[in-house]
């Protein structure tokens, strides 16, 4: 699928607001999760290897998603119906998102995104995007307890058998760092000034 | 050091006020962290090994905050100058948060006091238990990010030549795992109706 036919995938479109903070900014972020150079090239090698498994990644995923009724809960009517087609355009996003997350360096177009992500997961403007009617906010405590998960289950995709455990472990860093940063960054409309 | 001469700890005492959420809520935040009863008992064993090293620990915490201005701001007054004391007195309580999170299975009053460590580090109640004039408030995307430095150097303090790397790792990712679970937990102050 290319970028253009991802339902709702708007990243470098004019209408995605600015980032509320520049690249200095942003840059201090970076070191407070150890970000370096070193972390982009481990996430590009990354990419090769978890790009053509974007399919089995969110299959786990999904499925994690799927073993628990009150994380289905953010993906349903208020009623309680999950809607199916609301899961089927987020999934092929979140398998645009393993790639965006392996596409170093991290850019302005990049950053900027990050915060309409953001955007989608809090009550600003989740459902929009999909024109769908789930609950209307993803719960902070969520979004933030899904770095481990998120983490820990890419490890074996990373393990490919071409890899020593040495950089199997470097890319897996790498990958920690930048789900926790973004993560950070996916705060901001929840916390806005005390962010 | 006992607890009751830790400077401005009160786990389990009646000034901090009852969790916003019952065991019923904190179990699911449990289990979208993936965590488990072994993951309690791995971190009883990492306790035994964290506990004596609690000074080393924190010289490294406290080394990576001290190299970067924009993480030493938030113990510093608004004109820019660190404040010693309140550095101190958190260090000692940063000591015993370090055995809290191994001092497993989490009880109420554990839960509780995770709520209030959250109000220290918000705007409600920052430098109120030091009674200091620093920053209003550690800035949210900050405490997040660090959910990568504690978790990644406390890896090489496990490590104590006594134990396998199997077991090294399984106490390293119980570590990971309630480290985001906390944060999750610290953020409510921050986002309150979305958390």
């Amino acid at each position: 699928m290319s970028n253009d036919q991802i339902p709702g995938y708007t990243m470098g479109e004019d209408s995605v607001q600015e980032a509320p903070i520049g690249m200095d900014e942003f840059d201090q972020l970076k070191q407070t999760v150890m970000f370096t150079e070193e972390d982009e090239e481990h996430l590009q090698e990354a990419g090769d290897i978890l790009g053509p498994q974007g399919g089995e990644i969110l299959d786990v995923w999904y499925g994690f998603v799927g073993d628990h009724d009150f994380l289905v809960y953010y993906f349903s009517q208020p009623d309680g119906e999950p809607i199916d087609g609301y899961l089927d355009r987020v999934r092929d996003r979140f398998v645009q998102w393993v790639r965006d997350t392996c596409d170093t360096p991290y850019d302005e177009a990049w950053l900027d995104y990050q915060f309409e992500i953001a955007r989608r997961h809090h009550r600003t403007k989740k459902n929009q995007a999909d024109d769908v009617d789930a609950v209307p906010n993803i719960d902070l405590r969520y979004v933030i307890a899904f770095i481990y998960p998120i983490t820990a289950t890419i490890r074996d995709f990373l393990d490919d058998g071409d890899h020593s455990a040495e950089e199997v472990d470097a890319m897996y860093h790498a990958w920690f760092k930048s789900v926790t940063l973004q993560v950070a960054l996916w705060s901001y409309p929840y916390a806005e000034e005390d962010w």
